[in-house]
């Protein structure tokens, strides 16, 4: 039987994944292809270590060039990660024609112009199912599944650590740092969560998005991201109220020509399929032209649900090696990509949820609302606690003579540059304890 | 520009929507594709009639054959639908070495294997994506998202007329026969509604499913499949109150190495992302090993969804074309088919809602419950209204001085087959007024 011979740059979670995975559907996937995916030589930082997954001894070794140059790898699995490094395996493989097949949002969101012209001009499949919502193949989705439709909008929840933390947050109603921990114990959360939690692994995967969806590649360090850092647990609670729930979101919609992008926790409606995602889940919500709403499920990220991502990548390059069309067929877009700027935040339109601790006199509500009057920022609903306002759920009230009051204000669309103006007035305001918390409303009327 | 000639058989609905779609997004395609996708001939059964979408009239014949024969069309879109006519229509086509998109879950599910071998050996591409589930990609997703990973089960709403008529019946508690009627006048149910509100549609559906998931073909016709028609707006209350929703599945899974398939309406948790999809929208969600559980949502049917599913489709095979590898790629499942007899009903182990109406005298609960316990049929709950039972949301109640009660039932997990018989033995209770409502709870616990 054919074999098809694979070199897995990187045998950590993921890669130990690809290995197993590999073996445990060795039977059904010969079947599905009529060869055999061999792993001929794995690149490993250290030698001697414990791991996963059984692994054969001599298949290890430390030299990344080595594992690339074999003439018995058709397929380079690049699993280690990062920019720099992964950026000149990719492109050492690519050279030398080899296939490739990579888990990297972080490589292809800034150096994905260069590592496709590079595959085009020798030549080979560039497979990247797995970058983004793990094993859910929204890449295929994107490119394929919906490749006669005009896409308009997409609104993702695609890092499952900071939606672990928030669907925490809401249901056990404790502050971000305790669920951050708990999140970092139970290993949903990495020892340094910066690029989760902050957005910026959104960012990243939102660029790819952006790239599959609208033939248009964007620098991923221009789009704007808000973390879920500030989220206060009162909030979750006056969300649900409202008859919300508060996720984290990377949005990208065509406006006007342009193409908004965006990554922060927004107020989705509970009727919304996207507020019901769970856990450290991950769920894509495309809004296209001719088939209107969809969505894609499942998991986001995980040894074996990313492992199954780039397996059926090297299943699908394996099979075009077979057909002899490797490297033949368009593989991002397919679309002639052309770079754009995004567009301005400032000209973002949506409604905004704000939380105001004002000292509790008269004519507060009234000064604060003629400021964001002031600004063409209209209100739909205020809500101004008396004395009861509802009691923090993790008990950190502040107690005392001069005790804040809260003004919750529901605003109608308004222009994110106006809403920044009045927040920074009514932050000078001298009636205003704290700043105030602001979440955006990501609202899609399904037609 | 290289052009790839469509013949399109069928000018209908969706066959309109095919025309409107290639028209609307000519520009964009043909920038994907680097080639322009021509209509050059459009078989239908009347020539003169209004239409949904201007066609240019020398188009339009009334000859299937003349329009496959022609040399400049090189796919054949097969839009005609039933069985018969559209099977000897594919074939000719194949014959022909056309290659064919087809939107026809009737013509695969009982004739696919014919048709597939036929694709085979004349070396053409069949390619079907708006046959299940219309817009929503599932085919593609089963067939190369999930390439690498087995199967273990699929729920799906892939009916959507049956989910409108649940959702509504859910939501305004009116009978059945009401509901449908308001789904006719609104197009969301046919003048013949059977296939649908039957489970006749669903189970086709399920068929090609379970060869995209199991590398299994079955005889539709040996599905398990009861209809929705018998659903009463009281169980839609109780469901609620025991946290479920009524929603019509088609279930396929791997039991002991044989394949359990069934189409019937299900009680499913509330907490169930499948208890969230609402109306006309079909979803399906899969769980398979590496991945877990998966859910794949959006418009399941109408002109524009299921068109996109067409044409993109068109796109891929025109691709191939390009590539000159049409053909050349597997494009059911992966998998060698192997025909496979399914798994006895009576086997199906699952959990029981059954509501027995009953006249108002003691004992009559343990007599049905004692027969359900002498058939290993094991009791989880029992709500048992007094005179207080709630109204029917229809207002229909039974009036007169012996007023029947309900007895509700929540059963463990049992065997299909020992219900079957409690429920015979319980009907010949003179004590029993009205056949029992029996809906099967369907439950996946998500790891």
């Amino acid at each position: 039987m054919r074999e098809i011979g694979i070199g897995l740059l990187g045998l950590g979670n993921v890669g130990a994944g690809v290995v197993k995975l590999l073996k445990d559907n060795a039977q059904a996937i010969e079947a599905r292809l009529g060869a055999r995916v061999v792993v001929h030589a794995i690149a490993v930082r250290e030698l001697e270590k414990a791991r996963p997954v059984e692994v054969d001894r001599d298949l290890l070794t430390r030299d990344v060039a080595e594992v690339i140059a074999r003439d018995d790898v058709e397929i380079v699995c690049e699993l280690i990660g990062g920019a720099d490094r992964a950026r000149s395996a990719v492109l050492e493989a690519i050279a030398r024609k080899k296939h490739v097949v990579t888990a990297n949002k972080l490589l292809l969101a800034m150096h994905g112009e260069e590592v496709f012209a590079a595959a085009e001009k020798q030549g080979v499949d560039v497979y990247y199912e797995a970058a983004v919502c793990g094993g859910v193949p929204v890449i295929r989705t994107l490119r394929e599944g919906l490749a006669s439709d005009r896409i308009d909008a997409i609104y993702g929840i695609v890092n499952g650590t900071s939606n672990f933390i928030l669907t925490s947050m809401a249901s056990v109603g404790r502050p971000f740092a305790d669920v951050l921990a708990d999140a970092q114990a139970r290993g949903y959360a990495e020892a340094d969560p910066t690029l989760d939690i902050g957005g910026g692994d959104a960012s990243h995967k939102l660029a790819i998005l952006i790239m599959l969806c609208f033939g248009v590649t964007v620098d991923a360090d221009e789009i704007f991201v808000e973390g879920i850092e500030h989220l206060d647990p009162i909030d979750f609670v006056y969300a649900r109220k409202f008859g919300y729930e508060i996720k984290p979101l990377a949005i990208a919609r065509q406006v006007e020509g342009e193409i908004e992008a965006r990554v922060h926790p927004a107020m989705v409606p509970q009727t919304w399929l996207l507020a019901d995602v769970p856990g450290a889940k991950n769920a894509l919500y495309v809004h296209s032209y001719a088939l209107g709403a969809s969505m894609y499920y499942g998991a986001g990220a995980g040894m074996m649900p990313t492992a199954m991502a780039a397996v059926s990548d090297l299943i699908e390059v394996a099979r075009n090696i077979r057909a002899e069309v490797a490297g033949a067929l368009p593989l991002r877009s397919y679309q002639a990509l052309v770079h754009q700027p995004l567009r301005d935040i400032a000209e973002l339109r949506c409604r905004y949820y704000m939380r105001f601790s004002v000292v509790d006199q008269p004519g507060v509500l009234g000064r604060i609302t003629t400021v964001l009057g002031n600004h063409a920022v209209s209100i739909a609903q205020v809500v101004q606690e008396e004395s009861a306002r509802p009691s923090r759920p993790d008990g950190d009230d502040t107690q005392g003579t001069e005790r804040p009051v809260w003004v919750v204000v529901l605003t109608h669309e308004a222009r994110e540059g106006n809403v920044q103006q009045a927040l920074m007035q009514i932050a000078e305001l001298d009636v205003v304890v704290e700043p105030a918390a602001v979440i955006r409303i990501a609202q899609y009327i399904v037609p």
